[in-house]
């Protein structure tokens, strides 16, 4: 049994705080910051309202109970989003010399409440870390949650650019992307490309309870895409909604009034201006998708090749090695398969100008192509 | 300079029609049948009412140009949704022998446009290959592009199993999945699952012109799940959804009802009944995700597992390969790319059984795993 707040073996690698750091809620986010923290040697202290969840969150080794004379230099509230305000009141209040961070999805709330409540808000910036919406619990945490994934530090003008910088280091401790945004800014961007993509996907997932059965035995990868994320814990999400209803409410409106505008051209299809109604909406549609950056955030388009494969992964596999040997760089890629057919379809992505020197060679060495387009 | 209409050197092996098989449409599904039949040894006599999209299909080896005599045993229609109906007819006519069969995504109202010419439908049977709606013309057709997928055979009472047989022969050589169903099913059906999600898709990327430069910088799978199809070709689009308006818009009329509930629980979203609407909705949407079958049909649920690469193809085909040998097999996977870093995001999918192996042999091999989940 090794003592939980001796510095790792990790201890010397470069990193940018000093610690401690303390964490409050051992959930998925609290629990993975610890885990990744500590890799860094970082000593972290863990709190829960939940003895039982700290416990487990300890012995996952994601950071040490709190003792006396603890003196953080960063407190990070991850707790559910209806408690955030009043946990880093608290906080605040109990260390003094601390910054307090939070990570919740909602920005603007928590620092408007308390700014209200007259809490010592030089020392608080929320932030915000794009990741593990998927699942919770402690159990689930893993120190490499965050790598890759931008993390939203949301500004305001109570607080120093240097105080504030110790959240920067935080994100940049545990791999992520620091994404500076203020808080309005920040609640209106992951109501447009989180919370309103959310409902509208559920939305159109609960119509599909209403489908005759075998209907959905034609269900291809279109409707599979705009209904994944309708798998999402509701109870997560219920508080989310809540939180940012003020900015997410505008978008969906819109959304109703030009489906309002659909419903009316469905009534008629083919009376006068029905047609030009539902060209539009499709256009408009296509506008939007472009705007959606691509990989490391270009908005390049890029050519599909699809290739079937038996339906093995070392088919896949095989294939993938084939596209790295001849020196093209995949963008991306999709698997779908098809019902009640031993087939793979894979979908690749390269650059346009790569596509047709692709489709060569693999046809060369026997590949089957199923499409190809620019 | 062979004779297009000589059997190929395939001419003996396994397959159903006997042929003459006459296409008329050499875009990319007439040329796409043209080709896969060609490749079975079928003689295919291609038209088009464009002398040079005929000419073009001709020359990639899609079938040959009609001749005095051809007296075909299948007639394919492959022409855009809004002259269907009229073409169907015609060849009705012309080709008294023939079976007829069309490939449009809508099936009931050619039907019913021919019934009510006196049209002989005891010779028509309408047909849906679930393929090929990326992209268009015969330059972008494939002999393997129905390989794996579903092709809908549309029967009515006015045709006998014999004849429609012929159409399931088509389907069959080209590698496709027959699946019968009545032509009022199929539309009700697709939109379901094609139709009203490619609406919905489109609404919410529309919204996305709206959104403030920078938050899209945001954006991650979630919203480019949803909003991938609204990508689709507005000019085709509007005449399938315009021919099954009847279909879609009961669909997205019920949604619009549900999203009216959504938008009057964010109005106040913490008075009384709110956040219980808000919880139902997701639910719904859960349920109604959990209806759409998994891979080859079954409904099974998978776990996750995010496993983090070097952002290069070698990297992937590595992962795969190991998964491969270890004796797991791939569900389903997907890519994400992190903005900014080089980091690849593969996130795979196993039977739940395996998800505990899968963690054990990739840390054990040092995969670093960002996720996992059951």
């Amino acid at each position: 049994m090794t003592d939980p707040s001796a510095p790792l073996p990790g201890a010397d690698i470069d990193r940018r705080l000093r610690g401690p750091v303390r964490v409050v809620g051992a959930g998925l986010l609290g629990a993975s910051i610890g885990l990744a923290l500590r890799e860094k040697g970082v000593d972290v202290v863990l709190d829960d309202v939940s003895p039982a969840a700290l416990a487990l969150a300890v012995d996952y080794g994601a950071g040490r109970p709190p003792a006396a004379g603890d003196a953080p230099e960063l407190v990070v509230v991850a707790v559910p989003p209806d408690v955030v305000a009043a946990v880093v009141e608290r906080e605040l209040a109990d260390h003094p010399d601390a910054v307090v961070t939070d990570v919740a999805s909602v920005k603007s709330g928590p620092l408007e409440t308390l700014r209200a409540s007259g809490a010592d808000i030089g020392r608080y910036i929320g932030s915000h870390p794009m990741a593990g919406r998927e699942r919770s619990g402690p159990t689930a945490a893993r120190a490499d949650l965050f790598v890759g994934r931008p993390w939203v530090v949301a500004g305001h003008d109570a607080i120093t650019y240097h105080r504030a910088a110790v959240v920067e280091d935080l994100a940049l401790d545990v791999g992520a992307t620091v994404v500076p945004m203020d808080p309005a800014s920040h609640d209106l961007a992951v109501a447009y490309v989180s919370h309103a993509p959310q409902l509208v996907s559920t939305l159109m997932a609960a119509r599909l309870r209403d489908a005759p059965d075998g209907s959905l035995d034609l269900a291809g990868g279109g409707v599979r895409d705009v209904t994944r994320i309708a798998a999402s814990d509701p109870g997560l999400w219920v508080q989310i909604i809540a939180a940012n209803a003020g900015h997410i409410r505008p978008v969906l409106a819109d959304l109703r009034d030009d489906l309002d505008r659909v419903l009316d051209a469905l009534d008629a299809p083919h009376r006068a201006g029905a047609p030009r109604a539902l060209a539009e909406t499709m256009a408009a549609g296509n506008r939007g998708v472009e705007r959606l950056p691509g990989k490391h955030g270009t908005t390049k388009r890029f050519a599909q090749v699809v290739v079937l494969v038996d339906d093995t992964p070392g088919q896949i596999a095989a294939l993938l090695t084939f596209i790295g040997e001849i020196g093209i760089n995949l963008e991306d890629m999709r698997l779908e398969h098809s019902p009640g057919a031993p087939i793979g379809i894979v979908e690749v992505s390269v650059v346009p100008e790569q596509e047709q020197r692709l489709v060569e060679e693999l046809e060369g060495r026997g590949w089957r192509i199923a499409a190809a387009w620019a």
